[in-house]
């Protein structure tokens, strides 16, 4: 078998964690890593992968299975995946819940009629929990969902407390309340506020000089990001944000609490969750295992935009049918 | 759209779970129970339902869309699945884990023959432990997996008990040991033996004049059932059985524990669990969603035998792609 040749767009710290997560993978290599910067400027941790410029990924079309696209989804993914699945097979983790349809429909036009496979909003959330709340929702159709994450550095909240007036730096994370949790596993499908499932711990380095009282009232009152949460506020030395919150963990739950039985007598709940050290090393490994589905398909014939929801699980595994029903069934 | 039509093989606790699960699936409808019993000693739930013998199945196969074959795995279904595959699309609930290859490749050949799909070993164990195992194997291949069973109550374990001489009456509960879950949970990837994962809970009615200390030596001591694991006996008498214990609770845990960095330092926990009142109805819950996406495939051409690796997980549900998109993911 020949391994799967996999190309990285964006050496961040998703490009990076598809670098180390292919070594995981003996049926997988790494082919090249793309950028927007001066090729000449990226070190890979990796010897001898070429580094290629954005612009001459056209080039390259023959030289990748599948690209996995490590932009960030505010502006990067929009525009790159649209544009890459017209040469590539490829995988991205397009995580804003709301415009997934649109990028969907952008992205799906293009795969369909340059005959690519496009996997989009691969990860944890959406990917792993969005399956989660699938199975779920079809196995107990008469039930709640609930979705708690963390605990967890927020790097969107974390980037908002930084444009906050005196700060130099800072680190969000979201917590959720343990009471919250057992309410749910008790059955009872309670009705959570947003302040009653997770709280927001704040690690905040000011400038020498700043107001803390000020900058404490300006973060617990920001609108969309803290009002509407209890919110605990650290003033930290640089220093200490460095030794001890340098790390990037995360998790979270998705629990479905149904019912069953003539008269809903009989409760049942679904809980899955995940413990990270490390966010973007935990979302490349899923964007690998996705990465495989994607050269199967393409493989197979399929094109067009797909998501988790539509890939047979066995397609993530590099073992065959008959090796997974004998040993993971 | 018309509704699904469901046929149920078998009218025991599984049988009567699928009757109450179609309730809550609108897109469903009960098409009628075979027994192998008089037609007439069967009793419903339902009304106006047929009941037909097993022998009748062949004249029906105009009336379902597909059977949901509702016996047991020790000798039902090697007969019933393949038996029955030849004339109607169906799923099981097949679980004796060894024989799971035997059986597909039985029922394999008889589907795609007369071309008709055949989803076996469907429910939670195998099943959704199943996908757990085979998510986390893929996610994370650098770990290790963990399967914990209970709290719950095990059919085969209250049965050898009953074999005893001098009982009259047995519940088993298989209980999970929570030191051991600890362990896993943080990381550490430790061997287990089976008596540091499970205990064992026997609640035993014994006939009046019974020697209770051979009774207990000789489940403590039973190969294959008792003598590996910390067994503990509790003799009740038939009341307390009945008030206390005639509920059929289970569920347990399915933990995958992976590192990945450079140097595996960070460790990463995928935790799936189960917390059922009822064994049955939650294991027809899943029947019922899987036998949606047997007619789904069978509506695309598809023939064979499938498992839940197999199945996109999208086809369980009856909402489209565009609003599985827009709601779940």
């Amino acid at each position: 078998m020949n391994p799967l040749r996999i190309g990285i767009v964006g050496y961040g710290n998703l490009g990076k964690g598809v670098e180390l997560a292919i070594r995981s993978n003996p049926d997988m290599q790494l082919a090249f890593v793309a950028t927007r910067r001066n090729p000449d400027s990226v070190k890979l941790q990796t010897e001898q992968i070429p580094v290629y410029t954005y612009d001459s990924l056209a080039e390259h079309q023959q030289d990748a299975d599948v690209l996995i696209i490590c932009g960030g989804s505010a502006t990067d993914l929009p525009i790159q995946t649209p544009e890459l699945a017209a040469m590539f097979n490829v995988v991205d983790s397009f995580d804003t819940h709301a415009n997934i349809p649109k990028h969907f429909t952008a992205v799906d036009a293009i795969a369909k009629n340059t005959g690519h496979v496009a996997l989009i909003s691969v990860g944890w959330d959406p990917g792993m929990f969005s399956l989660a709340r699938l199975y779920g929702n079809c196995i107990l159709p008469d039930g709640k969902d609930y979705t708690f994450w963390g605990k967890g550095i927020s790097q969107g909240h974390s980037d908002a407390i930084r444009r906050v007036k005196g700060v130099v730096d800072a680190r969000q994370y979201t917590i959720p309340i343990d009471a919250a949790m057992e309410a749910v596993r008790s059955g009872s499908q309670p009705e959570l506020t947003t302040r009653q499932k997770h709280l927001r711990e704040c690690f905040v380095v000011a400038e020498p000089d700043a107001d803390l009282a000020r900058i404490e009232q300006e973060i617990r009152t920001m609108e969309n990001y803290f009002a509407d949460y209890d919110t605990i506020v650290h003033f930290i030395s640089a220093e200490e944000l460095k030794n001890n919150h340098s790390e990037i963990p995360h998790g979270g739950f998705v629990m479905r609490s149904g019912t069953t039985g003539a008269d809903h007598e009989h409760k049942h709940l679904i809980e899955y969750s995940l413990k990270l050290d490390s966010n973007p090393e935990f979302t490349t490994s899923v964007l690998i295992a996705y990465a495989r589905a994607a050269a199967r398909l393409a493989k197979e014939g399929n094109t067009g935009c797909k998501t988790v929801f539509d890939i047979p699980p066995a397609y993530l595994s590099p073992l065959s049918g008959e090796s997974l029903r004998a040993t993971l069934l």
